[in-house]
């Protein structure tokens, strides 16, 4: 068994193009033993977003603090505390702050080689 | 892309032997189209706990509010809000509550036929 605070883990910028204000903290990842999925914490500051994209792993995210928005082609779907979000393998979609406070939110991926987004 | 809040997902509680005052939502699952892992929020009430137990899949937990404690042989660990959990295959654990307000944490875990501890 492993515990820790969020705050223990380091957190560093999100600097994939397409990317504003975002910042990362891997909470959980095969670095501690983890087998098959990663936990992620982004926090979006005020007008910042993560790129619009797609890839071949999901993500389930749960929305912590913040308001915002994920959007999916032409929809967008408001984002608050609570919020829950299912991004399919190989949707496009981005989640952006569109509030006064950051957005914070955890986002789960299995384990991938490329897991930066 | 499916979203949806938390409290939009009925809740149930835990009736498997050794759990006392846990109450889960199922926020994620396959039905949501979910490929590989699956995203649950437990809330346990004051003085309750899950049952102290082993299984073959992991736990990733995120504590969203409350205090209390996991337990893994004569180690236990304190959890307040932001806490986060690695419970690995096959380790014994519990979560209990020891505070005076709900103790309320998100917990995925890989698509198993069992999931339910």
């Amino acid at each position: 068994m492993r515990v820790k605070r969020f705050d223990d883990v380091p957190e560093r910028e999100v600097e994939v193009e397409g990317a504003r204000g975002v910042r990362i903290r891997v909470l959980i990842s095969p670095g501690d033993g983890a087998p098959n999925f990663v936990m992620r914490m982004f926090t979006i500051q005020p007008g910042g977003c993560t790129p619009y994209h797609t890839h071949s792993w999901e993500h389930e995210v749960f929305v912590l603090s913040g308001s915002g928005e994920a959007r999916q082609g032409e929809k967008t779907y408001p984002l608050e505390k609570g919020s829950v979000v299912l991004v399919l393998p190989w949707e496009e979609h981005n989640f952006r702050n569109t509030g006064d406070e950051p957005l914070v939110f955890l986002c789960s991926i299995p384990i991938v080689e490329d897991g930066s987004g």
